[in-house]
């Protein structure tokens, strides 16, 4: 056990600039069907190869006339058609209509040749051949146009697009069945440590249960990625070294999650920097400091914190971030609310600090009550629903204070 | 083709709670891995087995010590304790230790008995078989008591609780490596109309692709609910009974989407008029007005306007509360943020308005921009990021009008 001080520890922006200009996003793509696309990245530009709708069609039930023929329509002076036909939705009019004529129309159905308007039903009245148009119309009045919605040759979708119920429809309103979407950014996640053991099997004398495959695993699918939760590996260098070399020929980002001490983080240094560079050790933050990033390629590698409150933090702070860069997500804006400090937190200067909150509504919106009890609690966290930050010059937060909670 | 007026219309507000009120969670209960249970609904309440952590263990690198004798330490006057050994994370302290004597524990170690505090290393220096205590330490300090997290018979999770990474976590840290959730609402969507064709194949005179399969299955999926998209069913009354009878056994929610025309839509009211109870036809919204609903035993139906921009619409507003209710998640207040309005729109007296948004960023904010071209339009719905409610008392929002928009 040797004890060696963090090296020039960078800021929360600074390690995070750094490591997201590290990150390429994936360029692979593979086709999905239409109800598999939610939540996924378009991965091409989205022509439209048709007019849709693909002909003029009736908005409502009633008359396809031509409409020049009702300008002189009142209550009092019907203009009198006669009705050569009806068709129905998903019908093709067996005829056009020429002057003097009317056509009996239902909603969606194509438009006859000839006409340009549909007459609603409740404006007209029939009595055998013969439909009374009560009202004029204008041209094109209750008529969706050929293509109104999307023209041929347009763009309807662009690349990078996150796939909503509403752009999933757009793509089967053009006959598309499947889409082309960005893979997902595969992660590995890697649990070290002597003392942790796999939930299920039985706990033996100073052993603990493994928590942060669990809560990183879950992390990376709620950000789009795949995860593959590798088995425990021990702290021994050859093994780090083993489990490296399997979990970056199939991944993109190769998470450790462990090694609490910091014999251990620098043992991960020397094997992380052996097949490529280290972009930081150690971020002047709470809880998450000696989090460890390096790049090898293309690849990603993440140390990790041990203790799992510190280790889901900075996920949230680093890794979250990182998988959407690199999925093709756009980086949005945090959800967040204000809320006042239920009570007086103190914070060391010079340490950016993520306080996670439990929010409570009053009268007054609402309430953040710190949860936080240390770096190696859970259930702590798992009581919250987002965190504050408390910047590098502050330290202390008042009482009733206005704070922005940002919510997991 | 019959005209009926829509027979005592609801407002938006009290068709959702009429169909609330005659909805029911799901009371099944299935087993799912921890991996898999993200955004799941905890079915059960978890109650802790043991303590966690199950020991009292170092938080830091360093020696634990018997606190009281560390009391007299200082820069000047070290206290001399004699080393009896070393202890690691996941291994049991060989021995126990006793006055004047202390142990090298690494951060996780289980403390060994006799001890009841750690000294960092960084505030000691060891010499031979001697370690000098530079600093006192209270009783407890740098230790992380048994049960500090969670205690043996404490209630970890409540039942109801939407499975977050974080709680996920807490139940890794109890050892359990599956969990009890509700299981996911069945939802039945079944296309209706002769004029429509499934996305992939060819488009003959007259008809349109299928799109409300797609969006309605994906929203379903959004809500967390299981979707099962049956093949397109004509409007025939006998067509319309075959599929319901086969829908309901199998599904919580059956869904008809399709019937654009007043015809169509009441032969689908007789038809669930038949196995049920109508609980609306007809809310004074727009777009949506055509909506129906019914309740037969624990199943729930809904028609829903065959038009894409409609039947998504009235989805967000009826389907989604409905599945997020019967897959017993709380019902959350919708995401939104203030925006103004980009120009003038009006709406009609004694109609609820849903009107579609996009948003755009400017120094003030952001700018509301309508983008509703019609009820059959979906690229529209595409580009929008929420919609804006206009009550049924207003008639006229100005432009530059501060709204606040729900966002999809």
């Amino acid at each position: 056990m040797k004890i060696t001080p963090f090296r020039g520890l960078l800021s929360y922006r600074e390690a995070l600039e750094r490591l997201l200009r590290a990150a390429r996003p994936v360029e692979e793509m593979e086709e999905v069907p239409l109800l598999e696309a939610l939540g996924r990245v378009l991965g091409e530009e989205v022509v439209s190869s048709m007019d849709v709708p693909p002909f003029d069609r009736a908005a409502m039930d009633g008359y396809a006339v031509r409409s020049e023929e009702t300008f002189s329509a009142g209550t009092f002076s019907p203009v009198l058609l006669k009705v050569v036909g009806e068709v129905y939705a998903g019908e093709v009019p067996e005829r056009g209509i020429g002057r003097g004529e009317a056509m009996r129309v239902a909603t969606g159905a194509p438009l006859p040749e000839g006409s340009d308007g549909v007459v609603p039903a409740e404006d007209t009245e029939e009595e055998g051949e013969v439909v009374r148009i009560y009202t004029p119309i204008p041209p094109y009045r209750n008529v969706t146009r050929r293509g109104s919605d999307i023209k041929e040759g347009e763009v309807a979708l662009s690349s990078g697009e996150v796939l909503t119920p509403s752009r999933v429809g757009a793509l089967a309103a053009l006959g598309l069945s499947k889409v082309k979407v960005r893979r997902r950014v595969l992660v590995s996640v890697i649990p070290t440590g002597e003392e942790i053991v796999p939930p299920g099997e039985k706990l033996e004398g100073g052993r603990i249960y493994d928590i942060n495959s669990y809560t990183l695993g879950t992390l990376v699918k709620e950000c789009g990625g795949e995860v593959k939760v590798w088995g425990i590996v021990g702290d021994r260098r050859e093994e780090l070294e083993k489990a490296l070399q399997e979990a970056i020929e199939e991944s993109d980002v190769v998470v450790f999650s462990g090694g609490s001490s910091v014999g251990e983080r620098d043992l991960l240094e020397e094997v992380f920097g052996s097949v490529g560079e280290i972009l930081f050790h150690g971020v002047q933050i709470k809880p998450g400091k000696p989090l460890l990033a390096a790049k090898s390629g293309d690849k990603i590698l993440l140390g990790i914190p041990g203790y799992p409150a510190s280790a889901l933090t900075s996920s949230y702070l680093f890794l979250k971030p990182l998988i959407l860069k690199m999925g093709g997500y756009p980086l949005q804006e945090e959800r967040s609310v204000m809320a006042r400090m239920s009570r007086r937190v103190t914070s060391n200067l010079g340490r950016h600090q993520f306080l996670t909150v439990r929010l409570e509504r009053d009268e007054g919106g609402y309430l953040a009550h710190p949860v936080f009890k240390e770096s190696g609690t859970i259930t702590s966290l798992s009581r919250a629903d987002g965190y504050v930050e408390i910047p590098e010059n502050v330290d202390l937060v008042e009482r009733g204070e206005e704070v922005q909670v940002k919510l997991f």
